[in-house]
């Protein structure tokens, strides 16, 4: 009988799709899925609506011209470098394909994002896991992460700043990461959809180390407040763009076309306008009542230095019953592993949200908390 | 050294890229790639822009649940069965990646549309060809499909109306091709995105000869004028979606938020405003223009049945040196050959053009027939 490729198995609904279905479902507050309460800024809102009947044909796959400069300028890049995507997502897809094949491995960091295995399976290659360390924070493991490489090794993929743990490398952790690539001869692909959400230094950009082997990943959707119009970039190593951008032509051939032109103008908005610096302030404002509340609580959580995500102790407790119960979405550690086991209560919890909806989260925890300790 | 893996060979600049490409920089008239030269509806942008500021977060990946249900309204299928995608592109990605795998076999006709190679060898399978019978007119050679069935053969993958030809297949052929994929058991993918654009009776619609196997795939940019807001569709198989739509989930996770809403509500109403019927008569009057142009100097045309596409013989002439010295692109037939010679003297022209345009196309033309006919 006809049937579908094995492959499909990978295709199952993810925890994060299947939470925000819960959470609809039930009527629960989802600090699970990673997208903004907030809409995106007006000056994006209405640069959209302008491209909407003068944008509209197809765009050339590696990106709309004025879009591909206006990411070079942003970055610091030069434009031959810059290809834009259907969002981080199809980045990452891109990449996988363009990167590794059959007999390939490529070493990843867990807790890692949910896309990055069934993407490396799809192009045939075999992840390897190296976890982070979980004591007063998260840190790498740099021995293992070197142990970790073999003479089948393409690439190291990498997270900064880092979802779900909220952590960022510091400088010397990166410089040495780059090290072990270099005498390793590997490509480095960091995944900084959350480039611009830190809430100290400014995270290290891995290109600006070793621009040679770094493919660095964006998203507009990230940075603009904008995750359902699908525009991201890939820069690559100088050269190599226009061989990468052939991988997504045959994906999704390019990204919308009126809304790229709308990010095109967006971007140099966003950082003369201090936009950024805006949406740090108020996100710490929110993970700051996130994490209070979680500690008066009595919960244990380790403060991120990036993303919309904290990471915390909720031991004993389980997400479908947290949804179903006390209305609550969030995401149980567990999903950002693959090989090791997840750290004994751990919990992902989105402050994307507005200060409203993270306070009320707050209060139904805690009275679910109350409920269930004897 | 770290390589990029010999599949990113596959990515190639595509022809069509190139022409549009060499058009801009010759200031040719490009009736070579297939994007319209109107704008799309206004019923379809007034939609866009009211929707931007209001669905701009992620969608479940297998598609905004009113636009699934607009598409099955249309099509008169059940919503469960219909998944969004970033176009055609990524509906026929996604297939590929759900249907074929190493040691697969896909059977497809040529002419092809040039996605479906890298697209199926991407997926690790082997596209086997089968040439298609010109002499007064394109015909498939049932004979020669069912020689290509092997016991590798998971697919059958049909363009209809089809692109490059602008045939379309008969009832009597479907049929047979269908009866074909029962008795060897195989998938049926129908490339329907010119559903809308035929010139005499409508296409045959595969799916409703054989729902159990017939994937349908179909695209709102084609539909609507729209090519670069990349929203198309699959409808699978009863039972069948979850699976296949979860292969687009680690491609581009979901379609631009924003314009799948503006598609939804766009769809009822171009039906029931006769909108695709103002278009075929647009588009015939063009295609006339076209042919007769064509054939008052000389040329031979086969009549398209469907597409914005006609084929003619222009012998000996040779399309990188028409843009140049004629000012005129279009695409030679070669480009839509892998296998088997493509008929001597071969082009593709589109007529998604202006009227002006395809006018003053043909008077190029002329001109440059007259300077080298001796
Ligand atoms: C680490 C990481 N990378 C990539 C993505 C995907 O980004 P996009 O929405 O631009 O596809 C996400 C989304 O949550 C993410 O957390
Ligand atoms: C036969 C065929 N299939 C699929 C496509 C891709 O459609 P979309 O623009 O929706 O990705 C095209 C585009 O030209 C086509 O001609």
């Amino acid at each position: 009988m006809a049937h579908l490729h094995p492959r499909t198995q990978l295709s199952r609904e993810s925890i994060f799709a299947q939470m925000s279905r819960l959470a609809a479902q039930h009527g629960a507050i989802n600090l699970g899925q990673g997208f903004p309460s907030n809409p995106p800024p007006d000056f994006l809102l209405e640069a959209a609506r302008r491209a909407i009947g003068s944008v509209d044909q197809y765009t050339p796959p590696i990106g709309l011209p004025r879009l591909r400069e206006a990411v070079a300028e942003d970055l610091g890049v030069s434009p031959e470098d810059v290809i834009i995507t259907a969002g981080g997502t199809e980045a990452l897809h891109a990449l996988a394909e363009a990167l590794y094949g059959p007999d390939d491995e490529v070493v990843m960091l867990e807790p890692y994002f949910d896309v990055y295995i069934p993407q490396a399976r799809i192009a045939g290659a075999e992840p390897v896991m190296v976890p982070m360390q979980l004591t007063e924070r998260w840190e790498v493991d740099l021995p293992a992460l070197e142990r970790a490489i073999s003479v089948r090794t393409q690439a190291i993929l990498l997270t900064n700043p880092y979802n779900p743990t909220g952590s960022v490398f510091s400088r010397a952790e990166a410089q040495r990461i780059v090290e072990l690539a270099r005498r390793h001869d590997l490509w480095i692909i960091s995944d900084e959809v959350y480039d611009e959400l830190y809430f100290g230094e400014p995270p290290v950009r891995f290109r600006e180390l070793a621009p040679e082997r770094v493919f660095t990943v964006g998203s507009a959707g990230k940075r603009l407040e904008a995750t359902g119009w699908r525009i991201g970039w890939i820069v690559t190593p100088p050269g190599l763009a226009p061989q990468v951008a052939g991988m997504r032509q045959w994906s999704s051939f390019c990204s919308a076309a009126p809304l790229q032109a709308a990010v095109a103008e967006a971007l140099p908005i966003a950082r003369k306008e201090g936009f950024y610096q805006a949406l740090r302030e108020s996100y710490g404002r929110r993970k700051d009542l996130l994490e209070q509340g979680l500690r008066s609580l009595g919960l244990k959580t380790f403060s991120p230095a990036g993303t919309y995500f904290l990471t915390a102790l909720l031991p004993g407790l389980e997400a479908q019953t947290l949804v179903r119960e006390a209305k609550v979405a969030i995401i149980p550690g567990s999903a950002f592993y693959l090989h090791n086991p997840a750290p004994q209560g751990l919990f992902r919890l989105a402050f994307c949200k507005t200060s409203d909806e993270i306070e009320q989260a707050l209060e139904r925890l805690g009275h679910y908390l109350k409920q269930v300790t004897p």
